[in-house]
């Protein structure tokens, strides 16, 4: 794997793809951060008056209710007519499924849509889209259980989506496969946003490699081998200094170090 | 106080108590990142169609003005009613109260509903929302005056709140007790939000500690002695290390050396 | 140079004078603690209904069109009105002019007011604005060609602004002067938000030196010339871990050391 992973890092580095982020207020400069030390090129918009035309000018588009609004999900009704007309991949983040009504249904509905290309939740926002009984605790993650990993699947089937659980494993689930990674490491848990930049890693991933299942697997296996090799340096002290080093580190991706963690 | 202080830090880590925060756009990242290192679960949301919902699913509610418009305000009247009825307690950060006649008049409305546990304020805003004439510049602090903690007292006894003044020495003031305390260090003041992640820590503890006072002096004490400890970290240069490293020394919590400090 | 640039920060660090961002939700933070670092106020505040008394208090506004909406330019009409009564001035940072027609015309329609002291833009926005053809890919930044010094004159004559292109080399253009300087580090390009702190401390040296060309120059060398410093730092391994030695370099700025690097 690590040859193909290598290829779209650099895919990544050389063609510096327009990533379109509608996402939530909270996290936003880390994703644009993350995106860029990875080499990809982060936009943030949501006007509705340039919606369409952003979509139309980007490689992929992220779509991250974290802190979802009637102006949000009124614009994604055009997003998604646009990203679908002109077949820009859509990465969803359902932040908080199942927390309350408006997240669920929303996610529902886009869903339905049927031209989402990837969705990454944690476990719980996962088993509450796939319709079985979950509560979710805010967004905090919780592990890939067996529930989880059969919603996942129930949800990639339904919907014809790649579907991915990130957790202290993280699962990569299409209607036909199911991979399971475990790298990272817990203090990846105590940043805000990491799940968010996750769901932003996948689209700069898929902009340069239309396969779902092949580019999900190299965004989360590069995100939880960055997490362990960012853990070990003697500079991290705790969450913050974690979340600057992790950041370091993907702009100093060094492919070989990559390749020892994931034999 | 170290028993008790340790004793609500403990609960805050087992219970990982949800800080629903309806609050500013500028530092609710830091906001976020702080409540995450304690132990605590943030979630900002603001959407009216879900709002009510979030207060019924947490433990306690911030509500932070920064960046106060007609949106956030029309949504604060569910909030309020909501808290109210599920008994959740409300922290109030009146950001910028006196500078502005739409911010001192917000804030007054709020409190005059009757159902606000705690605000935390700087000098400048205390004394404007007890009516005296004050004079606030942006939102920078000032210290704690004989003025101010006069304002904090009639305060305090006209909206039953405790009442917390933020600065070089931080005040906590209920109708019949006053409390102060010396702790911190002035690199606090160039970080952007240390006073929001205050009133965060705040709700954070009076989400286990029901007793207004005694959660308050606990976050009070919390903060500015974590702020003197990361001070006098060999990798702190200035603010945007400081503000790192304070995370990073609020998730390794170290009640020995808080003990050491405040004795 | 040297010593009206000491002046300069001598001047913001004891006035610390208060600037207005109407600015964009990614990069809101990074902004706030950049002029704190410096020793200016940074208030952050877009609500309709108390924006022009921000104004009214301010020593200048930053209007920074990052994620720009319906709210956002509505509310503009009013802060253009107030600045141009009460002679504050306002610094405009035209954030993916060029990208989309949206971005394009907003600016062109705040430009026409003809009360805009300093517009600072990278290449591409510059040219987009000038009206020559130009393409613009997202935010990124473009090195300054003849043609975008072109354009930079020419909408420093038709407007009466100076205009700033920011990029490898920064320049600063009036009607009748052109002053190119090569300062700064490539990491600078990979920090989000770079560009904005920038335009922002752009206002704080407004806001304590009327003269438009002279504060442009200090603003670009101090950015510059502090990301050189900041760059060779051992610490510095990344854009996480030179962001924020970048802001501690700003707060700690030395001016002996900003001196042998310019002469």
């Amino acid at each position: 794997m690590i040859h193909a992973l290598t290829n779209d890092i650099n895919l990544i580095k050389s063609k510096n793809p327009l990533v379109h982020n509608i996402t939530n207020f909270v996290t936003m400069d880390f994703i644009a951060n993350g995106l860029l030390a990875l080499g990809a090129s982060p936009i943030m918009a949501h006007g509705r008056q340039e919606i369409k035309e952003m979509v139309g000018l980007c490689s992929a588009v992220v779509v991250n209710i974290g802190t979802l609004d009637e102006y949000l999900v009124s614009s994604l009704s055009d997003v998604f007519e646009e990203a679908s007309r002109l077949k820009k991949p859509i990465i969803l983040d359902p932040v908080g499924a199942g927390a309350t009504v408006y997240r669920t249904n929303t996610c529902l509905s886009l869903l339905k849509r049927g031209v989402i290309s990837v969705i990454k939740g944690n476990a719980s926002e996962i088993i509450a889209l796939s319709g079985r009984l979950g509560k979710t605790k805010g967004v905090d993650s919780q592990d890939a259980s067996e529930e989880a990993v059969d919603a996942a699947k129930e949800i990639a089937k339904e919907y014809n989506v790649c579907t991915v659980i990130s957790g202290k494993k993280d699962v990569v689930v299409t209607s036909n496969e199911i991979r399971v990674f475990d790298f990272g490491h817990p203090l990846m848990a105590k940043v805000t946003g990491m799940g968010c930049l996750l769901t932003a890693i996948l689209a700069a991933f898929h902009a340069v490699n239309k396969a779902p299942l092949e580019s999900a697997m190299h965004a989360v296996t590069l995100m939880g081998v960055v997490g362990e090799i960012t853990a070990e340096l003697p500079a991290v002290n705790g969450p913050a200094s974690f979340k600057a080093a992790f950041i370091d580190q993907l702009y100093n991706v060094d492919v070989q170090q990559i390749a020892r963690k994931i034999k």
